[in-house]
């Protein structure tokens, strides 16, 4: 019997396990147009954590008591569309579910080839777009330039990293933890400071960034944020897609090196990767270039079953996952 | 005999009189190409502040134990150079003094007019070109747009006002006590919220801008800051010239608000004002036509002799001034 993940209560600060709820869903029949998904990944995502407050945003609240949503791929399992016949691999929105039924035009037909399909869900999907238009569109990120992208390890720091190295830039990024800041390096980082370790990030950052940054990545905000700022070059200019550190806070962000957006002539911009949507192929076929030279890492952290989804998810907060974080079905 | 304010000790926090000391100038004869100017107008701005800090800033710290400097209006009594004859009413930097001997070079003549020279200090100045390209080019704000702008009763935020409502713009001012709200109102803004009352600011600048606002000029920042994330309509922009209520703080600045930079794709921008000193003639010209309509009001504060130049200069932290703060020899 197909299942949902529900919202039963509004977390207040990190979500807990009592605020989710696996549901029976109901397994009617098709109208005509739809099909019928057996999901076979499922994303978890920072951003999903907004749409458990009952807050306006960008995206709507999840709705209590409801099945959650979100990025997932599967295979059509029933079909009453003729553009999607059984066995057809699709991407959608009708994630936190082992099944979903959707009309046709809401799943989108995955593209052939030996890609696996998971793929969608990160360096190829809304991660990886992320960190492309983030980086390229949004800071205008150029060759020569010194880049610090914060949550390096994650899906879209780590395809940050290797897309500004791919583009001719000197990367530093920060990860939490020995194995973390090694894997970072790895992906061909300058430069790796650990957010974890003793010494603190502004002084982390100045030590691996002597002459300043000129870009700023940001996931994290607080005091990478603040750290940021004070290691700005002149005209720096800081994309701002997560500030995952504030996600469960209730304590307003302390900032010591505001002030010098005026002495710098920082530019902060913030930016939603769905933004981006009219320019979608540049990401398919700048991003397509990266992996085809066949230096890209896909790294991927795996968590088992739909029972365990509220672990994937929650693990995002306390830095459990190296690349993108998913549940296999 | 020439006398000049000298900084004598770096403050800490908000300065003090024993940081100042005045002391007599050396009266040599002039050199080839030099001019002595007898100052009767000088300027004491916000900016300066930093100045007397012992860091790296997009303007040089000032030295300890020498005369400060700053900008000034006067008149020519001795020349040895034939463009600046005796008589010439000039502008030029080096302020904190009544007397001054400069190269000709670093003196700029005033146009001929009836415009008061004490103007090109304010409106027509540094104070006013911040104003006018902070709004147009920085934050890009036209006609339709709600801009909100703090310190709306000071010397940059009064030209915001009045520039904004001369190109078509709904504005919400800041200003602090009732005498000054009421000022801010002649100006022709449209609301303005007292940021001395007993509502939070942020509760008052949501009853002033329902509809929230596109554009905000920074002059304050701290809860300034905040309250205009808190507000920020999509794809608002934020230009950011000063943040008065920092420079003699040592707290780090506590935000609320700053995600919303993500969700409503906020773009911020911190400028000064020398960066557009190569499109000086649009603010000529431009600003020339809004003081010609005989609509633009030019308020000054004026203080009496250059004994007592610190207290202007301390008034600025204290919201002494409407409109500009001058001291008068």
């Amino acid at each position: 019997m197909a299942q949902a993940w529900n919202l039963i209560h509004r977390p207040k600060g990190l979500p807990t396990y009592t605020d989710f709820a696996l549901r029976a869903l109901d397994n009617r029949d098709l109208a005509d147009g739809e099909v019928r998904i057996a999901n076979r990944w499922l994303s978890v995502d920072p951003y999903m954590r907004g749409r458990m407050n009952d807050t306006k945003s960008y995206v709507p609240p999840f709705a209590l008591g409801e099945p959650m949503t979100g990025g997932a791929v599967g295979e059509v399992i029933e079909s009453r569309a003729d553009t999607l016949p059984v066995g057809t691999r699709v991407q959608h929105m009708a994630g936190w579910r082992d099944e979903a039924i959707l009309p046709a035009d809401q799943a989108q037909r995955l593209p052939d080839g030996d890609i696996p399909m998971q793929a969608y869900l990160g360096a190829l999907g809304m991660p990886g777009m992320t960190a492309w238009f983030g980086l390229l569109a949004v800071a205008e990120a150029k060759a020569g330039d010194t880049v610090f992208v914060s949550a390096a390890a994650g899906a879209v720091g780590s395809s940050v990293v290797q897309i500004a190295k791919a583009k001719g830039m000197t990367v530093i990024g920060s990860a939490g933890g020995a194995d973390k800041v090694d894997w970072v390096r790895s992906l061909g980082a300058d430069a790796v400071v650990d957010y974890k370790g003793d010494v603190p990030l502004v002084k982390a950052l100045g030590e691996a960034a002597p002459d300043g940054i000129d870009v700023y990545f940001d996931n994290v905000g607080g005091d990478h944020f603040d750290a940021a700022l004070a290691h700005a070059n002149q005209n720096a200019r800081f994309a701002v897609c997560g500030m995952i550190d504030g996600y469960n806070a209730s304590e307003p962000v302390a900032l010591r090196y505001l002030m010098r957006i005026i002495s710098q002539r920082v530019r902060i911009r913030g930016f939603i990767v769905s933004d981006f949507l009219s320019r979608i192929s540049e990401f398919h076929h700048g991003m397509g270039e990266i992996v085809a030279s066949g230096r890209f890492q896909r790294e991927e952290t795996v968590v088992e079953g739909l029972d365990a989804m509220p672990d994937a998810f929650l693990g995002l907060f306390s830095g459990k996952n190296r690349g993108k974080m998913l549940v296999k079905l």
